[in-house]
């Protein structure tokens, strides 16, 4: 069966998960789903293959980014993201479905981009939205649940900037920008990046008069030095007042100040602000748009999403008022590898179960079957036929198992079992210490060693 | 955005999984998870597209069920199953690793099949195997993991038949096959379906004399009527003596006799039997091979696996010593969902809170946050604008939630709350039943009325 001569390669821009990245991705995604899950969001899976003409249409100008093939004589393609296919299960299964339909679905898309550093062609998205609901409670469970999702992840520096696209309409309009209001929230976006100064180049290269660009960036700059709620509300009935004539600015004002009023039931007071400079970058948005932004280490951005009432319902024919958040998966995995002293571990095993010989083996499985039964993740030593322990605890410690045990007969006649640390929590190389535990204690004593509670 | 012109549908033979289904997905999927990993198996995910080349050549007459295009100037493909993309990882990452490598793998896979009933285009695979190790107690290690995954998945008339592919060659060779073996493992594997008589027909049929078909079957009846392990290690013993001259026999009975000495020290006895009419379809087995059976409404096999030694080396250009078994996901969640009185159930939601006006929004929004954190999921009323409990009480009993709570101004200023039962478990419409409970003991309440441990 030997065909070394093809070479073992995989494609470039995907990647294999080893166990020692599975586990913080696990850890990542089961942690976000309890997340979801406690606040009624259910899973969705979709197909990675669409029909071609589903997916065409949607993407712009990253459209050439779709893998698509002729399969049969049909034409088809790789999912590009999950906000196509959420709206395509709504058109298709609309009768099934209770409304609000509120899902999560974290799965894989594939984009055609040119490799690079941090860029895939294949990596996992986490979207989270409420089909249905045009509530501000809706809006604000989101906000929330990005809240609990970091922190959940052990981040502590983080809040939520929170603006709504009508305002932004309305600040142009305010301004004066007339149908160029586009430019000015593209050009206010990048305020954090190229400062005032940067903001009012860029509108004068979109054409927007000087006058106009100074008046909306003021505006937009009336956000800043935000405290708490009441610094958020005292702004919005500003505006309020100054939108008096802007039917769109009015409605902006109204939605946002009822999703403001909720939260602090929701999150903690300094866990988001409104932000008049926050825009977001896809032109679907119709009202409240939010990204959580960590303070620490310059990380920025992880989460991003808004409502968006007029396109979930494509394939419905009809408008379907949306909310929803997406998490950058692979940027939190990527933050959270990196993170010192991580509470991520290389291995999932706990305890490495060693075999004297073989007339011990029935002795060492029927410990490893006790602490399995006792809930711990336990590996017993495969090669004992040679009774070569040192082997054996290499073996373990190769695999970063922080946990080892010894019973050979003098153990076996004394009732008792040697625990030796092999390795530090979190791989590192430790100092190797052994202990003498009675039989009867020494699932308790590893769950200690463990910090896991004293009962599975 | 409406673009009703195009119709919502997904491609023939690939499936949505709207929440209801992936509630028992995800249940069986977690179960399995925490058995392998209690047993020291770690995840692996590999992409969902090769090289072509990778895949090209493995897969026989099967391979024009491979999804293969073009992308720019290289030739891919879809991955076809879980074991190819294991050769390639261990060929490609081997300095990384460490052996004996025990991965488990959960991934879809994708074959041009024919849609029909029960047959998709794309549907998961869960393998899982132990690299470079010919240890017996790696295979019973994995014969146990199968009997620990239907257990713990509500299984509990099932069994492990057992079986060896060199007994199976020294079967042949005794009854005077010569080059015919194959053709007789492939008729007897078919003993439980066509009888005697039909094995022996179908031996005629594949040019093997009568009275070497006669003497092959009768050999491979011997293992019939088996009570425990210790009618197991008569049979191997009494095949040893009539193989003492085929040297392949010797060997299959050593290591299957190996095997079998470890199995009673990791599951009950009657959870597995030597079978030696068990053959498996797939070739690339060199010694033990096993199916696990569900002796109940006839499903029959639902795992099965073996030892294959030369197969996961294919780029390495070496031999590696394996020894897995693949549950049949699909079947396996099919089954789970027919279940009378399944213990899945249609949402994960288990708690329901409705808001009994606006300005009641704070204290239920208050009582949500404190369930979440006692470990429950809940969900909020979202349309409370209207002030209309019923409708919010229709939507609970849509989704199928248990239980719902009312916190109106009376309840209130008395501190209570009312526990309203708006579905039996599982989804079936039970008595609608409310019940006054003092505010501080909700928790509590619920936990037990979910049949939940007190703390979480």
């Amino acid at each position: 069966m030997q065909e070394a001569s093809i070479k073992a390669q995989s494609l470039s821009g995907f990647r294999d998960f080893l166990p020692e990245k599975m586990v913080v991705r696990q850890y990542v995604i089961d942690t976000l789903r309890q997340v979801f899950e406690r606040h009624g969001f259910e899973p969705l899976e979709t197909p990675a293959l669409e029909y071609a003409e589903t997916l065409e249409g949607k993407y712009g100008e990253d459209e050439h980014l779709l893998y698509r093939f002729a399969h049969g004589d049909r034409n088809v393609g790789l999912r590009y993201d999950l906000t196509v296919p959420l709206a395509r299960v709504v058109g298709q299964h609309a009768a099934k479905l209770t409304f609000p339909f509120k899902r999560y679905q974290i799965q894989p898309v594939w984009r055609a981009e040119r490799p690079q550093k941090g860029r895939y062609r294949e990596f996992y998205q986490c979207d989270v939205d409420i089909v249905g609901s045009s509530s501000p409670l809706a809006d604000a469970e989101v906000i929330s649940i990005n809240y609990e999702g970091l922190r959940d992840l052990g981040f502590s520096n983080y809040y939520t900037q929170l603006n709504s696209r009508k305002l932004l309409t309305a600040i142009g309009l305010y301004a004066g920008a007339g149908e160029q209001a586009a430019g000015i929230f593209r050009a206010i976006d990048k305020l954090p990046k190229i400062g005032a100064a940067g903001v009012l180049e860029t509108m004068a290269k979109y054409g927007i008069a000087d006058d106009v660009a100074r008046r909306a960036l003021d505006l937009a700059l009336l956000s800043k030095g935000r405290r708490d709620q009441a610094d958020d509300l005292k702004l919005l009935a500003d505006l309020r007042q100054r939108f008096a004539a802007i039917p769109e600015g009015v409605a902006g004002v109204d939605e946002l100040s009822a999703v403001v009023r909720i939260l602090p039931h929701l999150l903690p007071d300094s866990a988001y602000a409104v932000d008049l400079t926050l825009a977001r970058g896809l032109n679907y948005y119709t009202g409240a748009v939010f990204e959580t932004v960590v303070v620490d280490g310059g990380v920025g951005s992880v989460t991003g999403g808004g409502r968006y009432d007029e396109l979930v319902g494509m394939f419905s024919g009809r408008n379907l008022p949306t909310v929803g958040t997406s998490f950058g998966l692979e940027r939190l995995i990527d933050i959270i590898e990196g993170r010192a002293g991580q509470q991520t571990r290389k291995t999932l095993s706990q305890v490495f179960v060693s075999v004297f010989n073989e007339a011990s083996l029935p002795a060492s499985l029927m410990l490893a079957g006790e602490l399995r039964a006792a809930g711990l993740n336990v590996e017993v030593a495969y090669d004992y036929q040679k009774g070569d322990l040192g082997k054996q605890l290499k073996y373990a410690a190769a695999r970063g198992i922080p946990l080892a045990l010894i019973l050979g007969p003098d153990e076996q006649a004394q009732d008792l079992v040697q625990l030796r640390t092999i390795a530090a929590e979190g791989g590192a190389k430790g100092e190797i210490a052994q202990q003498a535990v009675p039989r009867s204690e020494i699932a308790a004593a590893l769950r200690a060693r463990l910090n896991l509670r004293a009962d599975p």
